[in-house]
C-alpha cells in the first residue's frame, strides 16, 4: 500500500450551538455548525483548516478535540458578541429539522479572512453560508484542485443571482433534493443537475437524506445509498458530516478519478450515517477507521449483486 | 448457459380500464389495474396465469397482446356490468396520484375462483385486493413455492385483522414505504420490516418509487435504487410492474437463493421503470429482452463502486 501525504482541506462555515430535542431526548448548547460537523468528519482523513466565526460566549475548550484531531483553528475569528445559536426540534420521522429560534450574532457580520497559511489548500468546502462570502473566499485562495459548495432553501429565496454567479467558480456543488428543484425550477433531478453543470460545475452532488445520494459527472450517473441504520438519533449534521467523509477522501487520496470519487461518496455517505448516532459531532470523534471501513463494506454488500441475469 | 424451463405465476388482481392524466399528457380508457400491469411485466420470464374480473363493456381485444406474450386468461372471468374504472391526475412532481374518480363495478363482487389448471402455479401473486379475498386464494391453491401480495393503506385502514391474518401465509410482501409505516406504526423502515417479518412472511420488498427498494431477508437487507430517468411519463404501474418482474424472474429460474433474489429486485426495478415510459402498459409490451439487460446493466453501473479505501 502506497502511504499517501493528505493534502489540506480549507472548509468555510458555520461553528455554532445547537440545542436539539428528537424523540429520544434532547441536548443543549452543544457543538453545531456546518463547519464544525465538516471539520469533524474531513478530519478522519485529512488536516483540516477551518474558517469561521465564534462570539466570546463560546465554550472554545469543546473545540479542543478538533484541534487534537488536527483541525487547525488558527483561522476560527473570535468576535465580541453573542455566538450563532439554532435551536430545533426533529418529530417522529426525523426527516426534517423545525426550527424553533436562530439567533446569528456574530454571524451577521462574519467576513471570510483566510489565513494566509490556508491560502494554497488544495482543497475548499465553501459550506452553507451566503453565496456573497462564499465568492469572497475564492477571491482569497490560490487555484485549489477542488472548490466545493453547498448551500440552502434561503440562499436560493434571497441570493440567486450570487448563487448562479458562484456556480461559475467551483468544481462541485452539493445540495439536497428539494434545494435542486428549487434552485433549477426541474422536478427531475436529471435534469436539475444538468442545469447545474451547464452553469459550472463539472460534478453535483444531490444528497437526499435517508434515500441516499446521487453523485452526477459529465459521463456518468452514480447512486450511494444511505446506510439503513435502525435508531436515527439525531439527524443534525448529516449533510455535512457527508460533504466532509467526501472532501476529506479526495484530498487523502489526491485522486479525482471517476473511480476514487464514487468511494468518497461512499465514504461522504457512511460518515452521514454515523453522525445521526449521537447528538452533536460526538459519535465522529469517537469512530475510527477500522468503524469507517466497516461501514463501508457494509455499503457495498447492501448494494452487491450479480447483474448477469440467468434464464 | 442451461436452459431453464420457467414455472408458471399465477396472479389475482384487478384488470381495469384507466384514465389518465400527466403534465405530459392523457389517456382515456387504457388498459390499467393491478393484474395486467403484473402479467405485461412477469410475461417477459414466465408463463402468467391471470385472475380477475371485467364487465360486459371491456374491449377485451385490447388484451390480445397479453395473450399472445403467453398470458393464460382463462381465469378472467366476464361478469355482467361495468368494468373497474379509474381516473387519476399527476401533478408535476409524478410522485403521487389524485384520484379523481374510482368505479369499482363488477369489482365490488368479484370473488375469485381460480381455475382447476392454474391451481398447482408454483408463483403466486396477490396483487393489490380485500385480503379477505387473497386469503380465499390461498384455500384454492396447492403448496406453492412462493406466495407474495401486495396491499395498500385502503386495507390497512379498513382490513387490519384479516391483512394481518393474510401475513402469516405468505412468503413475501411487497409494500411502499408509507405503507409499512402505516401497517407497523414504526417510521424506521429495519424496525418495520421486522415487524412484519415476526408476523410470518420471510421477505420483506418495501418500495420507495423514484428512491428505490429494500429487500429485508431473515439475514440480510439489499438496496435497489430506481433508475434515474431523465422524463417519467406516467407512474401509474411501476409498483405492480417492478413485483411482475421480481416473481416473473424468480419464476423463470427457479432459484430463490439470496444471490437470485438479488438479482429478481434488480429486474424489478428495471420494470418499473421502464413502465413509467408510456401510459398504460405500452412500453411493457414493446421492450425486448435485450432492453431489459441493457437497463439491468446500467442499474448496476449506477451503484458500481470499489470498496477498497486507499490512503
Amino acid at each position: 500500500m502506497t502511504v499517501l501525504t493528505p493534502s489540506a482541506v480549507l472548509v468555510v462555515g458555520s461553528v455554532a450551538l445547537d440545542s436539539v430535542e428528537t424523540p429520544f431526548g434532547r441536548a443543549d448548547d452543544v457543538l453545531g455548525g456546518s463547519g464544525t460537523f465538516f471539520s469533524s468528519s474531513a478530519s478522519h482523513f485529512a488536516p483540516v483548516q477551518l474558517v469561521g466565526v465564534v462570539g466570546d460566549d463560546y465554550p472554545v475548550d469543546k473545540l479542543q478535540p478538533l484541534a487534537d484531531r488536527g483541525v487547525d483553528l488558527a483561522g476560527l475569528e473570535h468576535a465580541t458578541g453573542t455566538s450563532f445559536r439554532w435551536r430545533g426540534r426533529y418529530r417522529h420521522d426525523l426527516n426534517s429539522a423545525e426550527t424553533l429560534e436562530t439567533h446569528l450574532g456574530v454571524f451577521s457580520n462574519f467576513r471570510p479572512k483566510i489565513p494566509e497559511q490556508f491560502k494554497n489548500a488544495p482543497f475548499v468546502f465553501l459550506a452553507n453560508i451566503d453565496p456573497r462570502l462564499q465568492l469572497q473566499v475564492l477571491e482569497q485562495v490560490n487555484k485549489p484542485r477542488l472548490v466545493a459548495c453547498d448551500t440552502m432553501n434561503f440562499w436560493i429565496e434571497s441570493r440567486r443571482p450570487e448563487l448562479v454567479e458562484l456556480l461559475g467558480h467551483v468544481d462541485l456543488i452539493t445540495l439536497n433534493d428539494g434545494e435542486a428543484r428549487q434552485l433549477t425550477e426541474r422536478n427531475n433531478l436529471v435534469q436539475a443537475a444538468r442545469w447545474i453543470m451547464e452553469r459550472g460545475p463539472r460534478y453535483v452532488l444531490i444528497k437526499k437524506g435517508e434515500h441516499g445520494a446521487f453523485m452526477f459527472t459529465p459521463s456518468s450517473i452514480f447512486f450511494a445509498p444511505a446506510f439503513p441504520l435502525e435508531s436515527v438519533f439525531d439527524p443534525t449534521g448529516a449533510g455535512d458530516s457527508f460533504a466532509g467523509g467526501f472532501i476529506g477522501y479526495l484530498a487523502a487520496t489526491g485522486d479525482l478519478s471517476e473511480r476514487s470519487m464514487r468511494r468518497a461518496v461512499v465514504v461522504g455517505s457512511a460518515m452521514g450515517s454515523f453522525a445521526v448516532e449521537k447528538f452533536s459531532n460526538a459519535r465522529l470523534l469517537e469512530i475510527t477507521r477500522a468503524d469507517i471501513e466497516a461501514r463501508v463494506q457494509e455499503i457495498a454488500q447492501l448494494v452487491a449483486f450479480d447483474a448477469k441475469l440467468e434464464e
